[in-house]
Protein backbone atom coordinates (compact mmCIF):
# COMPACT_ATOMS: atom_id res chain seq x y z
CA UNK A 1 0.00 0.00 0.00
CA UNK A 2 1.68 3.52 -1.15
CA UNK A 3 2.41 5.65 1.91
CA UNK A 4 0.46 8.54 1.36
CA UNK A 5 1.98 12.29 1.91
CA UNK A 6 0.86 12.92 4.77
CA UNK A 7 2.72 9.61 6.28
CA UNK A 8 5.73 10.46 4.05
CA UNK A 9 5.09 14.21 5.80
CA UNK A 10 5.11 11.98 9.05
CA UNK A 11 8.40 10.05 8.25
CA UNK A 12 10.48 12.98 6.65
CA UNK A 13 10.18 15.16 9.81
CA UNK A 14 10.29 12.44 12.38
CA UNK A 15 13.66 11.11 10.68
CA UNK A 16 14.81 15.53 10.66
CA UNK A 17 14.03 15.76 14.55
CA UNK A 18 15.91 12.54 15.52
CA UNK A 19 18.79 13.79 13.65
CA UNK A 20 18.77 17.06 15.27
CA UNK A 21 18.16 16.08 18.51
CA UNK A 22 21.25 13.54 18.11
CA UNK A 23 23.48 16.02 17.23
CA UNK A 24 22.51 18.73 20.07
CA UNK A 25 22.94 15.75 22.78
CA UNK A 26 26.73 15.75 21.19
CA UNK A 27 25.44 11.94 20.14
CA UNK A 28 28.02 11.75 17.15
CA UNK A 29 27.94 8.08 17.36
CA UNK A 30 24.57 7.72 15.90
CA UNK A 31 24.70 10.89 13.48
CA UNK A 32 25.97 7.88 10.29
CA UNK A 33 23.23 5.71 11.43
CA UNK A 34 20.77 8.15 9.95
CA UNK A 35 22.53 7.23 6.40
CA UNK A 36 22.31 4.43 4.36
CA UNK A 37 25.32 2.39 3.67
CA UNK A 38 25.90 4.35 0.48
CA UNK A 39 25.06 7.99 1.81
CA UNK A 40 26.66 11.05 0.79
CA UNK A 41 27.05 14.18 3.15
CA UNK A 42 28.13 18.05 2.07
CA UNK A 43 28.48 20.96 3.43
CA UNK A 44 27.99 23.61 0.92
CA UNK A 45 27.73 27.27 0.77
CA UNK A 46 24.95 28.84 -1.06
CA UNK A 47 27.22 31.45 -2.82
CA UNK A 48 29.30 28.00 -4.19
CA UNK A 49 25.98 26.50 -4.99
CA UNK A 50 24.61 29.06 -7.19
CA UNK A 51 28.36 29.75 -9.45
CA UNK A 52 28.11 26.27 -9.94
CA UNK A 53 31.37 25.44 -7.99
CA UNK A 54 29.89 22.47 -5.57
CA UNK A 55 33.16 22.76 -3.51
CA UNK A 56 32.76 20.97 -0.35
CA UNK A 57 33.58 22.74 3.29
CA UNK A 58 33.44 18.58 4.26
CA UNK A 59 32.26 15.68 2.46
CA UNK A 60 31.32 12.13 3.27
CA UNK A 61 30.71 9.09 0.34
CA UNK A 62 29.98 6.65 2.68
CA UNK A 63 28.60 5.95 6.26
CA UNK A 64 32.13 4.22 6.79
CA UNK A 65 33.65 7.58 6.07
CA UNK A 66 31.01 9.47 8.54
CA UNK A 67 32.37 6.92 11.35
CA UNK A 68 36.04 8.13 10.36
CA UNK A 69 34.78 11.70 10.95
CA UNK A 70 33.04 11.02 14.17
CA UNK A 71 36.30 9.20 15.30
CA UNK A 72 38.31 12.27 14.15
CA UNK A 73 36.04 14.39 15.52
CA UNK A 74 36.42 12.66 19.05
CA UNK A 75 39.99 12.38 18.67
CA UNK A 76 40.00 16.52 17.74
CA UNK A 77 37.77 17.68 20.51
CA UNK A 78 39.01 17.06 24.17
CA UNK A 79 36.95 20.01 25.56
CA UNK A 80 33.18 20.14 25.15
CA UNK A 81 33.63 23.55 24.61
CA UNK A 82 30.29 24.53 23.74
CA UNK A 83 26.44 23.27 22.73
CA UNK A 84 24.67 23.48 19.82
CA UNK A 85 21.15 23.91 19.30
CA UNK A 86 19.26 22.79 15.62
CA UNK A 87 15.84 24.40 14.87
CA UNK A 88 14.53 23.24 11.72
CA UNK A 89 11.33 23.76 10.13
CA UNK A 90 9.50 24.53 6.47
CA UNK A 91 10.43 21.46 5.27
CA UNK A 92 8.66 20.34 1.30
CA UNK A 93 8.84 16.85 0.65
CA UNK A 94 8.48 15.78 -3.14
CA UNK A 95 8.38 12.07 -4.33
CA UNK A 96 11.10 11.55 -6.82
CA UNK A 97 9.37 9.32 -9.37
CA UNK A 98 6.01 8.56 -8.59
CA UNK A 99 5.75 6.06 -11.07
CA UNK A 100 8.73 4.19 -9.67
CA UNK A 101 8.47 4.44 -6.49
CA UNK A 102 6.54 6.67 -3.30
CA UNK A 103 9.11 5.32 -1.19
CA UNK A 104 12.21 7.71 -1.93
CA UNK A 105 11.52 11.59 -1.64
CA UNK A 106 13.30 14.60 -1.62
CA UNK A 107 13.15 17.38 1.55
CA UNK A 108 13.54 20.93 1.60
CA UNK A 109 13.90 21.94 4.93
CA UNK A 110 15.29 25.65 6.60
CA UNK A 111 17.60 25.73 10.10
CA UNK A 112 18.81 27.56 12.38
CA UNK A 113 21.76 26.02 14.83
CA UNK A 114 22.33 28.51 17.96
CA UNK A 115 26.16 27.91 19.58
CA UNK A 116 25.92 28.72 23.25
CA UNK A 117 29.40 28.88 24.41
CA UNK A 118 30.81 27.36 27.87
CA UNK A 119 30.24 30.52 29.66
CA UNK A 120 26.62 30.88 28.68
CA UNK A 121 27.16 33.22 25.32
CA UNK A 122 24.65 32.22 22.98
CA UNK A 123 25.00 33.19 19.35
CA UNK A 124 23.26 32.88 15.92
CA UNK A 125 25.81 30.35 14.54
CA UNK A 126 24.83 28.96 11.15
CA UNK A 127 21.67 29.38 9.13
CA UNK A 128 20.64 27.53 5.46
CA UNK A 129 18.84 24.90 3.96
CA UNK A 130 18.86 20.97 4.08
CA UNK A 131 18.43 19.28 0.63
CA UNK A 132 17.66 16.23 1.34
CA UNK A 133 17.07 12.32 -0.43
CA UNK A 134 15.89 10.07 1.83
CA UNK A 135 14.86 6.36 0.88
CA UNK A 136 11.47 5.58 3.37
CA UNK A 137 11.41 2.39 4.87
CA UNK A 138 9.13 -0.34 5.95
CA UNK A 139 8.86 1.16 9.19
CA UNK A 140 8.87 4.84 9.87
CA UNK A 141 12.16 4.96 11.44
CA UNK A 142 13.74 2.75 8.91
CA UNK A 143 14.25 5.71 6.95
CA UNK A 144 17.74 6.88 6.18
CA UNK A 145 19.55 9.93 4.07
CA UNK A 146 20.68 8.68 0.56
CA UNK A 147 22.00 12.42 0.20
CA UNK A 148 22.12 15.12 2.97
CA UNK A 149 23.32 18.53 1.39
CA UNK A 150 23.61 21.41 3.65
CA UNK A 151 23.90 24.84 1.90
CA UNK A 152 25.63 27.30 4.37
CA UNK A 153 23.71 30.86 4.08
CA UNK A 154 26.81 32.79 4.92
CA UNK A 155 30.58 31.99 3.54
CA UNK A 156 32.29 32.63 6.34
CA UNK A 157 33.31 29.33 6.96
CA UNK A 158 36.22 29.52 9.76
CA UNK A 159 34.32 27.72 12.56
CA UNK A 160 32.12 26.07 10.36
CA UNK A 161 33.50 22.86 9.68
CA UNK A 162 34.46 21.58 13.06
CA UNK A 163 30.77 19.84 13.75
CA UNK A 164 28.32 18.08 11.66
CA UNK A 165 24.93 20.24 10.74
CA UNK B 1 -15.71 14.08 1.97
CA UNK B 2 -14.81 16.90 4.22
CA UNK B 3 -10.86 17.51 5.82
CA UNK B 4 -9.54 15.97 8.63
CA UNK B 5 -8.22 18.08 11.11
CA UNK B 6 -4.78 16.05 10.17
CA UNK B 7 -5.44 17.10 6.52
CA UNK B 8 -6.25 20.92 6.51
CA UNK B 9 -2.81 21.17 9.35
CA UNK B 10 -0.50 19.34 6.50
CA UNK B 11 -2.01 21.66 3.97
CA UNK B 12 -1.90 24.97 6.07
CA UNK B 13 1.77 23.97 7.05
CA UNK B 14 2.87 23.04 3.35
CA UNK B 15 1.60 26.48 2.27
CA UNK B 16 3.39 27.98 4.69
CA UNK B 17 6.33 26.05 3.57
CA UNK B 18 6.58 26.89 0.19
CA UNK B 19 6.01 30.55 0.72
CA UNK B 20 9.17 30.76 3.12
CA UNK B 21 11.08 28.48 0.34
CA UNK B 22 10.14 30.66 -2.23
CA UNK B 23 11.19 33.90 -0.11
CA UNK B 24 14.57 32.40 1.15
CA UNK B 25 15.24 31.38 -2.40
CA UNK B 26 14.65 35.28 -3.63
CA UNK B 27 11.79 33.90 -6.05
CA UNK B 28 9.65 37.02 -5.33
CA UNK B 29 8.00 36.29 -8.71
CA UNK B 30 6.44 33.37 -7.33
CA UNK B 31 5.39 34.92 -4.00
CA UNK B 32 1.78 36.60 -5.81
CA UNK B 33 0.88 33.42 -6.50
CA UNK B 34 0.72 32.12 -2.58
CA UNK B 35 -2.61 34.36 -2.51
CA UNK B 36 -6.12 34.14 -4.38
CA UNK B 37 -6.90 37.09 -6.62
CA UNK B 38 -8.22 39.28 -4.16
CA UNK B 39 -5.43 38.52 -1.63
CA UNK B 40 -4.75 40.75 1.11
CA UNK B 41 -1.53 41.29 2.95
CA UNK B 42 -0.28 43.40 5.66
CA UNK B 43 2.62 44.03 7.65
CA UNK B 44 2.03 45.41 11.08
CA UNK B 45 3.46 46.05 14.63
CA UNK B 46 2.17 44.10 17.48
CA UNK B 47 2.44 47.83 19.39
CA UNK B 48 -0.04 48.99 16.67
CA UNK B 49 -1.93 46.10 16.53
CA UNK B 50 -2.68 46.37 20.14
CA UNK B 51 -3.30 50.38 20.26
CA UNK B 52 -6.04 49.59 17.71
CA UNK B 53 -3.92 51.60 14.97
CA UNK B 54 -4.04 49.37 12.16
CA UNK B 55 -1.72 51.21 10.15
CA UNK B 56 0.05 48.99 7.91
CA UNK B 57 3.89 49.13 7.24
CA UNK B 58 3.41 47.73 3.87
CA UNK B 59 0.05 46.66 2.52
CA UNK B 60 -1.50 44.98 -0.66
CA UNK B 61 -4.81 44.43 -0.98
CA UNK B 62 -4.48 42.31 -4.46
CA UNK B 63 -2.46 39.70 -6.25
CA UNK B 64 -1.98 42.57 -9.05
CA UNK B 65 -0.92 44.78 -6.36
CA UNK B 66 1.56 42.11 -4.84
CA UNK B 67 2.89 42.05 -8.45
CA UNK B 68 3.69 45.25 -8.90
CA UNK B 69 5.36 45.05 -5.82
CA UNK B 70 8.10 42.64 -6.31
CA UNK B 71 8.07 44.65 -9.59
CA UNK B 72 9.30 48.08 -7.54
CA UNK B 73 11.57 45.67 -5.31
CA UNK B 74 13.56 44.33 -8.44
CA UNK B 75 13.86 47.91 -10.04
CA UNK B 76 15.02 49.23 -6.84
CA UNK B 77 17.37 46.22 -5.43
CA UNK B 78 20.48 46.11 -8.04
CA UNK B 79 22.51 44.57 -5.71
CA UNK B 80 21.36 41.57 -3.91
CA UNK B 81 22.85 42.60 -1.02
CA UNK B 82 21.91 40.10 1.69
CA UNK B 83 20.30 36.61 2.07
CA UNK B 84 17.38 35.98 4.26
CA UNK B 85 16.40 32.32 6.28
CA UNK B 86 12.58 32.21 7.54
CA UNK B 87 11.50 29.96 10.49
CA UNK B 88 8.62 28.99 11.35
CA UNK B 89 6.55 27.15 14.02
CA UNK B 90 3.75 26.37 16.23
CA UNK B 91 1.20 27.01 13.53
CA UNK B 92 -2.28 26.69 15.15
CA UNK B 93 -5.47 26.13 12.63
CA UNK B 94 -9.18 26.72 13.20
CA UNK B 95 -11.73 26.03 11.14
CA UNK B 96 -13.65 29.72 10.08
CA UNK B 97 -17.40 28.24 10.47
CA UNK B 98 -17.47 24.83 11.02
CA UNK B 99 -20.89 25.01 9.68
CA UNK B 100 -20.19 26.94 6.28
CA UNK B 101 -16.99 25.69 5.08
CA UNK B 102 -14.34 23.23 6.56
CA UNK B 103 -12.25 24.91 3.92
CA UNK B 104 -11.27 28.15 4.87
CA UNK B 105 -9.25 28.35 7.80
CA UNK B 106 -7.44 30.52 10.05
CA UNK B 107 -3.56 29.82 11.16
CA UNK B 108 -1.70 31.84 13.48
CA UNK B 109 2.57 30.59 13.36
CA UNK B 110 5.36 31.85 14.88
CA UNK B 111 8.39 32.95 12.73
CA UNK B 112 11.72 34.63 13.36
CA UNK B 113 13.94 35.50 10.21
CA UNK B 114 17.91 35.56 10.09
CA UNK B 115 19.38 37.91 7.86
CA UNK B 116 22.81 37.06 6.33
CA UNK B 117 24.81 39.65 4.84
CA UNK B 118 27.70 39.60 2.52
CA UNK B 119 30.22 39.70 4.35
CA UNK B 120 28.81 36.54 6.08
CA UNK B 121 27.31 38.29 9.08
CA UNK B 122 24.73 36.74 10.57
CA UNK B 123 21.62 38.71 12.48
CA UNK B 124 17.84 37.59 14.09
CA UNK B 125 16.30 39.98 11.70
CA UNK B 126 12.49 40.31 12.98
CA UNK B 127 10.33 38.06 14.59
CA UNK B 128 6.59 38.20 14.92
CA UNK B 129 3.35 35.88 14.13
CA UNK B 130 1.46 35.13 10.51
CA UNK B 131 -2.20 35.93 11.30
CA UNK B 132 -3.77 33.87 7.75
CA UNK B 133 -6.90 33.28 6.55
CA UNK B 134 -6.60 30.37 3.98
CA UNK B 135 -8.55 28.76 1.09
CA UNK B 136 -8.18 25.52 0.82
CA UNK B 137 -8.37 23.43 -2.09
CA UNK B 138 -9.55 21.08 -4.47
CA UNK B 139 -5.70 19.58 -3.98
CA UNK B 140 -2.85 19.79 -1.05
CA UNK B 141 -0.73 22.85 -3.43
CA UNK B 142 -4.35 24.36 -4.44
CA UNK B 143 -4.28 26.35 -1.06
CA UNK B 144 -3.76 30.39 -1.05
CA UNK B 145 -3.92 33.33 1.20
CA UNK B 146 -7.04 35.07 1.51
CA UNK B 147 -5.28 37.05 3.54
CA UNK B 148 -1.68 37.29 5.41
CA UNK B 149 -1.31 39.67 8.30
CA UNK B 150 2.83 40.05 9.68
CA UNK B 151 2.98 41.13 13.25
CA UNK B 152 6.54 42.31 14.04
CA UNK B 153 7.27 42.07 17.66
CA UNK B 154 9.63 44.61 17.32
CA UNK B 155 8.78 48.58 16.19
CA UNK B 156 12.13 48.96 14.77
CA UNK B 157 10.66 49.32 11.16
CA UNK B 158 13.72 51.08 8.95
CA UNK B 159 14.82 47.81 7.00
CA UNK B 160 11.83 45.89 7.55
CA UNK B 161 9.94 47.50 4.54
CA UNK B 162 12.41 46.31 1.49
CA UNK B 163 11.38 42.55 1.55
CA UNK B 164 8.50 40.61 1.78
CA UNK B 165 8.04 38.82 4.95
CA UNK C 1 -9.68 3.00 18.69
CA UNK C 2 -5.91 3.48 19.49
CA UNK C 3 -4.80 6.50 18.15
CA UNK C 4 -1.91 6.65 15.45
CA UNK C 5 1.37 7.54 15.70
CA UNK C 6 0.80 10.62 13.25
CA UNK C 7 -2.39 11.63 15.25
CA UNK C 8 -0.62 11.30 18.02
CA UNK C 9 2.11 13.60 16.71
CA UNK C 10 -0.46 16.18 15.43
CA UNK C 11 -1.84 16.52 19.12
CA UNK C 12 1.16 16.99 20.91
CA UNK C 13 2.50 19.64 18.55
CA UNK C 14 -0.92 21.41 18.39
CA UNK C 15 -0.42 21.43 22.40
CA UNK C 16 3.20 23.02 21.91
CA UNK C 17 1.84 25.98 19.55
CA UNK C 18 -0.96 26.38 21.71
CA UNK C 19 1.27 27.11 24.92
CA UNK C 20 3.83 29.03 22.91
CA UNK C 21 1.09 31.38 21.43
CA UNK C 22 -0.38 31.44 25.00
CA UNK C 23 3.10 32.32 26.46
CA UNK C 24 3.64 34.62 23.87
CA UNK C 25 0.31 36.61 23.92
CA UNK C 26 1.29 37.35 27.29
CA UNK C 27 -1.81 35.06 28.13
CA UNK C 28 0.32 33.70 31.67
CA UNK C 29 -3.63 33.20 33.31
CA UNK C 30 -4.11 30.32 30.08
CA UNK C 31 -0.48 28.49 30.78
CA UNK C 32 -1.41 26.40 34.17
CA UNK C 33 -4.35 25.21 31.90
CA UNK C 34 -1.83 23.59 30.08
CA UNK C 35 -1.24 21.43 32.68
CA UNK C 36 -2.92 18.55 34.66
CA UNK C 37 -4.13 19.47 38.02
CA UNK C 38 -0.49 17.54 39.53
CA UNK C 39 1.65 19.10 36.77
CA UNK C 40 4.90 19.16 37.43
CA UNK C 41 6.92 22.02 35.66
CA UNK C 42 10.73 22.31 35.88
CA UNK C 43 13.43 24.63 34.49
CA UNK C 44 16.87 23.40 34.92
CA UNK C 45 19.96 23.35 32.82
CA UNK C 46 22.12 21.44 30.77
CA UNK C 47 24.74 21.49 32.92
CA UNK C 48 22.82 20.29 36.03
CA UNK C 49 20.62 17.82 34.36
CA UNK C 50 24.40 15.87 33.08
CA UNK C 51 25.96 16.42 36.68
CA UNK C 52 22.90 14.63 38.28
CA UNK C 53 22.18 18.11 40.33
CA UNK C 54 18.47 18.69 39.12
CA UNK C 55 18.41 21.76 41.21
CA UNK C 56 15.44 23.61 39.20
CA UNK C 57 15.61 27.37 38.77
CA UNK C 58 12.23 27.21 38.59
CA UNK C 59 9.44 24.22 40.37
CA UNK C 60 5.96 24.35 40.45
CA UNK C 61 4.38 20.71 41.37
CA UNK C 62 0.72 21.04 40.62
CA UNK C 63 -1.27 23.78 38.91
CA UNK C 64 -2.55 25.68 41.77
CA UNK C 65 1.26 26.49 42.16
CA UNK C 66 1.32 27.22 38.75
CA UNK C 67 -1.89 30.03 38.93
CA UNK C 68 0.56 31.74 42.00
CA UNK C 69 3.44 31.98 40.16
CA UNK C 70 1.79 33.94 37.36
CA UNK C 71 0.05 36.05 40.51
CA UNK C 72 3.23 36.97 41.42
CA UNK C 73 4.67 37.58 38.01
CA UNK C 74 1.41 39.95 37.30
CA UNK C 75 2.91 41.75 41.17
CA UNK C 76 6.01 41.60 40.49
CA UNK C 77 5.79 43.24 36.55
CA UNK C 78 4.26 46.59 36.59
CA UNK C 79 5.99 47.50 33.24
CA UNK C 80 5.65 45.03 30.25
CA UNK C 81 9.06 46.10 29.05
CA UNK C 82 9.78 42.93 27.08
CA UNK C 83 8.08 40.45 24.10
CA UNK C 84 8.97 37.18 23.66
CA UNK C 85 8.93 34.37 20.95
CA UNK C 86 8.64 31.16 21.32
CA UNK C 87 10.19 28.80 18.24
CA UNK C 88 9.91 25.19 18.28
CA UNK C 89 11.07 22.50 16.22
CA UNK C 90 12.21 18.85 15.93
CA UNK C 91 9.14 17.69 18.62
CA UNK C 92 10.09 13.33 18.67
CA UNK C 93 6.79 11.41 20.64
CA UNK C 94 7.45 7.79 22.21
CA UNK C 95 4.54 6.22 23.72
CA UNK C 96 5.44 5.77 26.88
CA UNK C 97 4.11 2.08 27.43
CA UNK C 98 2.29 0.67 24.41
CA UNK C 99 0.84 -2.08 26.55
CA UNK C 100 -0.92 -0.16 29.20
CA UNK C 101 -1.86 3.04 26.96
CA UNK C 102 -1.28 4.52 23.97
CA UNK C 103 -2.52 8.26 25.48
CA UNK C 104 0.71 8.94 27.46
CA UNK C 105 3.56 10.54 25.42
CA UNK C 106 6.70 11.39 26.19
CA UNK C 107 8.16 14.26 23.59
CA UNK C 108 11.11 15.90 23.13
CA UNK C 109 11.51 19.14 21.32
CA UNK C 110 14.26 21.71 20.73
CA UNK C 111 13.05 25.67 20.70
CA UNK C 112 14.81 29.10 20.82
CA UNK C 113 13.30 32.27 22.47
CA UNK C 114 14.05 35.28 21.40
CA UNK C 115 13.17 38.75 23.14
CA UNK C 116 12.60 42.06 22.06
CA UNK C 117 12.88 44.50 24.32
CA UNK C 118 11.08 47.91 24.31
CA UNK C 119 13.22 49.77 22.05
CA UNK C 120 12.77 47.37 19.52
CA UNK C 121 16.40 45.31 20.11
CA UNK C 122 15.75 41.63 19.11
CA UNK C 123 18.42 38.72 20.85
CA UNK C 124 18.20 35.28 20.61
CA UNK C 125 17.26 35.00 24.80
CA UNK C 126 17.07 31.56 25.17
CA UNK C 127 17.66 28.26 23.78
CA UNK C 128 17.09 24.49 24.51
CA UNK C 129 14.50 21.08 25.00
CA UNK C 130 11.56 20.54 26.00
CA UNK C 131 11.10 16.80 28.00
CA UNK C 132 7.27 16.37 28.50
CA UNK C 133 4.73 13.85 29.46
CA UNK C 134 1.38 14.31 28.16
CA UNK C 135 -1.99 12.83 29.01
CA UNK C 136 -3.52 12.55 25.62
CA UNK C 137 -7.37 13.30 26.09
CA UNK C 138 -10.51 12.41 24.23
CA UNK C 139 -10.27 15.29 21.80
CA UNK C 140 -7.71 16.71 20.77
CA UNK C 141 -7.47 20.29 22.41
CA UNK C 142 -8.04 17.68 26.06
CA UNK C 143 -3.99 17.08 26.02
CA UNK C 144 -2.44 18.30 28.75
CA UNK C 145 0.90 18.35 30.28
CA UNK C 146 1.57 15.87 33.21
CA UNK C 147 5.40 17.07 33.64
CA UNK C 148 7.10 19.47 31.14
CA UNK C 149 11.00 19.67 32.18
CA UNK C 150 12.94 23.36 30.21
CA UNK C 151 16.35 22.03 29.68
CA UNK C 152 18.40 25.46 29.14
CA UNK C 153 21.73 24.94 27.16
CA UNK C 154 22.58 28.18 28.91
CA UNK C 155 23.48 28.12 32.23
CA UNK C 156 23.58 32.05 32.21
CA UNK C 157 20.77 32.04 34.84
CA UNK C 158 19.84 35.62 36.03
CA UNK C 159 17.36 36.50 33.43
CA UNK C 160 15.64 33.32 32.96
CA UNK C 161 13.60 33.41 35.84
CA UNK C 162 11.45 35.62 35.29
CA UNK C 163 9.18 34.13 32.74
CA UNK C 164 7.47 31.02 31.73
CA UNK C 165 9.45 29.25 28.77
Amino acid sequence: MPLSAIERQYAVQRLLARYAQALDADDLEAWPDFFVDSGRYRILTAENLEHGLPLALAQADSRAMLRDRVAALRHANIYEAQRYRHLVSSTVVEVVDEEVSQEVVRAVSNFMVARIMHDGATMLFATGRYLDRIALGATVDAARFEERLVVLDSSRIDTLLAIPL
